[in-house]
């Protein structure tokens, strides 16, 4: 059972809006084992869209096409179905009733386009509409079948769990298919895409389990590499069986090869993961920021309750206020010393009991000698103060998200092993 | 010329990410007036690469590819590149030798899977990468052409800009298609997208000059509403003059109707207009920051040069660090009061010309008995200290976010009035 998601509008075309509705789809559709090769998106052209549904129906055995079923003169997804299936669009009073119900119940006279939106290809059958104004259509075309819905993402997502996906797996049952999909995400920093594909290539065939697990490496830009494990099992214990030994085998080698370079196994975000280290140690956080401006402050607020654990900071970016706020002596900015001064600093001011600090150079050009990317990440914990000396790649913006993750990760490696 | 968008990667398809690349694209294509008809996502697949591509090519004259350049085991798009062209594979020395020279000067070691990226199909032609290690790819199929580049939202945009879009336009240059397009977008910040529509909707006819300029809205989320307007002329002056006409109608026509939600007429962000009222006012900031945790200061610090004017601030999350640090008088902390006591607080501390500061309840509950989304924003400037009241919408990330533009906004506002 392969699925194609067709999602239609220009908008789309033009970049005008995002396309939220194939990638909900696309993830409830692997949630529920259900293959999905391809996806399109389309323009409000009857020619087009019929192409683009004559093309999905070659490669599919599915399509799930949101958009075009409203009242206006673009919502011309209904014409086009009825072009493929070769049959007329037939009005259905039933629907027509429902849609004037919809308009007086809200107090509202309704203009006659409306009446567009009950019409439906003869022989398809109609998903109720709950929300909005349009129907759902499921269309049979042989032993295919195409579900069309509008492209509303509420009205779209509560067709597909109503409708949809239950139709989808007693296709699937009839076709005799089985099995369980599950994936998980190793989240890792430190290590570029390329290191991690060897840490595990050369077992790699090994690791696929004869074809039941696949691995695949996602770049994430500032947010690190995500590792992607996707175990197809007989069913829900056999998968998540299959997901647990992969995720230790895999883990394992990746450890031995790059270090502990895994920061979250379920696809938390460092500063998740950090919050979870900091409430189990029972500490509360404060840090001081010059390059970074304010973002690891940023990204620590965005988990919730981070009252409990999270004092605040200073943006120490003029050298003066490093000086008078947080007690570094005066000279150069950009070294482990005045780092670690940072973190003792704010741990103090803000009465916390870690402190955490970040100064460096963002470029584009040097300071204090130093050239841009190089970054000290200070951190004052218990007795101790220290520093982390890191050289950092790319522009002014990425130096920075850099330089705000690694800070992160120098606390959450320092958490963990202090355990 | 129409123009296919074909992103690669099982992440897609799993919903795993999001498909910013093909909105950017499509944004980007549209604005230079080129058509696209329809996009493309399929995994990684080389059987189904083949196929998304020969579907591509048969309905569109050109396409470009994201994703699968990379160096590890899942990049294939290279070889069904080759496939599709019918030639084989040819490694190139100097692209080896650049990749290298990339991992020497970042002081890392190379593994060998990375020279996968040093392949190219016979008669394709390079797009030299300047962040990444893969470069990108200029394939042509007789009058057709596929380019393909790295799925890094970074490198694509930069090998867009540099090499696709010239060769595009010079492509329709040759096909005879004439007209110089030109667009312009209007940002704005404080008004919905359906109340600009309505702005300008009883001289929307009038305003498109008989087909020659079209105006679009574009949500942008935390980033406000864009206008976007694209004027078609024939010739370059034409379209440079077709464009200020336009501008200066449609400004006009929304600040009748809205008041002065225009910030900015050439696409800068909030911070880079605050940033160039500030150096113009010859005036320093510092910022105290509760809900939006270092997000106001963050973004500041992204515009080159702002230690000139930036003094830094302060997150002052825990509530003491409101009353020790900033002279909050001890009490409710979610008022125009402590607001106003923030700005003129890290002003004096930081010792800046202007103090700017927000205090607010970003949700989910409610705190000092104000519901989420109250934020009262400060601001010190001169020998004033006022503060504003709003209520913003959505949840706990959104309303910080809106917070912080909305408090750029004020300072602003202020500025420009006390120019």
């Amino acid at each position: 059972m392969r699925v194609e998601i067709v999602a239609v509008g220009t908008e789309l075309l033009l970049g005008q809006i995002p396309d939220t509705n194939s990638q909900w789809l696309g993830e409830r559709l692997a949630a529920n084992g259900i293959a999905s090769h391809f996806h399109q998106h389309v323009g409000d052209n009857h020619d087009r869209i019929v192409l683009a549904f004559r093309t999905a129906l070659a490669r599919s055995d599915a399509l799930i096409v949101c958009g075009g079923l409203g009242p206006t003169q673009d919502d011309i997804t209904r014409a086009a179905l009825a072009e493929v299936m070769n049959v007329p669009l037939e009005r259905h009073d039933e629907i027509v009733e429902v849609i004037r119900a919809a308009f007086s119940s809200r107090g509202r006279s309704m203009s006659d386009n409306n009446l567009l939106q009950a019409d439906v290809p003869r022989g398809a059958t109609i998903i109720p509409q709950t929300r909005g104004t349009a129907p759902g259509l499921i269309c049979p075309l042989g032993l295919k079948v195409i579900y069309a819905v509008p492209g509303v993402p509420y009205e779209m997502s509560d067709m597909f769990d109503r409708a949809i996906l239950p139709d989808l797996l007693e296709r699937q049952r009839e076709a005799g298919e089985t099995g369980v999909i599950k994936s998980r995400v190793l989240r890792t920093w430190g290590a570029s895409e390329s290191a991690l594909a060897e840490a595990v290539g050369e077992r790699f065939e090994e690791l696929q389990l004869g074809g039941r697990v696949t691995i695949a490496f996602l770049a994430s830009g500032i947010e690190g590499i995500k590792v992607r494990l996707t175990a197809k099992g007989n069913d829900d214990a056999d998968a998540t069986a299959l997901l647990g030994v992969e995720e230790l085998a895999v883990s394992a080698l990746i450890k031995e090869k790059l270090g502990d370079i895994i920061f979250s196994v379920n696809d938390e975000s460092m500063e998740e993961v950090v919050a979870a280290l900091l409430s189990s140690h029972d500490a509360t956080l404060a840090v001081a920021e010059s390059l970074t401006g304010g973002l690891i402050a940023s990204r620590l607020v965005n988990v919730a309750g981070a009252s409990a654990w999270f004092r605040g900071g200073i943006v120490s970016y003029a050298s003066q206020v490093k000086f008078d706020l947080l007690g570094v002596p005066e000279g150069p900015v950009v070294t482990g010393d005045a780092a670690e001064a940072m973190a003792l600093g704010v741990r103090k001011l803000l009465n916390s009991d870690v402190g955490l600090s970040v100064t460096g150079v963002a470029g584009p050009d040097e300071q204090d000698g130093q050239v841009p990317g190089t970054v000290y990440v200070g951190l004052s914990l218990g007795e101790g103060t220290t520093h982390a000396a890191l050289r950092l790649p790319g522009d002014r913006a990425r130096v920075r998200s850099y330089a705000a993750i690694s800070a992160l990760d120098v606390l959450r490696r320092a958490l963990q092993s202090s355990r």
